[in-house]
């Protein structure tokens, strides 16, 4: 029986505001030294400048990416040619609100089509598919559901909240 | 009592293999009208030509991005002077392989450290990351949780997988 082990991918972002609505945040995977700088912002119509994407086209190109990466390193390891894919992601959120008070959201429904193109069998497709939804972290993540937790800094002190 | 209303907020993304595990994504807010030109890329060590940044690091941007402008918007309906705010963000993965075998991931633990610039009490500054929190899409889908719906074309059809 192959060896089972185990491996960490541990992410960092410090996010800064500038701007209106603009944040600057610098993303290092310290694993790897990689370091990337990003920014989102919003359009006129929230209040920013329209200088970057706002936070849920990147996570559109994150999730869509995710599983695409998964797609094509798993073809490999499955040992099945893959020239091309394409996978049209939809993703849809509703926010309940009363008056002019903060909203609150909630997610409705993720739904992505994926075209691989490849002269493997349905069979084979079938199970790239599955290899790369079991691998792809955000999908993992999302279907795993997690309580992300804070700390608020008051005073010098860092607070659970 | 003031009225409750909804909104529907829908993203759509297309990406298209290029490159060796680059992966370009037009997103598109067509509500707002709106569409950005996305990558997604791996360094070297993962097979890719470091490109663009990997689907994580946009993925750390888009959720510190989110709960920081949940932050902003918020401050002002609730009437709160905020000068600035930096939020830092850990987010930890783990993958389990046998062999060579495609791996399976799961989230370990998400942490956001948010370090307001107010002169607000302390209440009111945990009131805002509160309703934050509760307005972020993104924190709000990863704490209900969601299955992510497939569909792998198939000749000419398309079959839910």
């Amino acid at each position: 029986m192959a060896e089972t082990k185990t491996f960490d991918v541990i992410f960092e972002g410090v996010g800064t505001s500038s701007g209106k609505m603009r944040n600057d945040i610098s993303v290092e995977w310290p694993m790897m030294k990689e370091k990337f700088e990003l920014a989102t912002d919003e359009g006129p119509f929230h209040g920013g400048d329209g200088t970057a994407p706002p936070p849920l086209a990147l996570f559109c190109a994150a999730l869509t990416g995710c599983l695409m990466t998964q797609i094509r390193a798993f073809a490999k390891r499955m040992k099945i040619d893959l020239r091309n894919v394409t996978v049209s992601t939809r993703l849809h959120w509703r926010g309940e609100q009363e008056g002019n008070d903060p909203y609150v959201t909630q997610p409705v429904g993720f739904h992505m089509d994926v075209d691989m193109e490849t002269d493997a069998s349905e069979d084979d497709r079938m199970a790239l598919l599955a290899a790369a939804k079991k691998g792809c972290f955000l999908e993992q993540t999302l279907m795993q559901g997690l309580v992300v937790g804070h700390r608020l800094k008051l005073g010098d002190d860092w607070r659970d909240a």
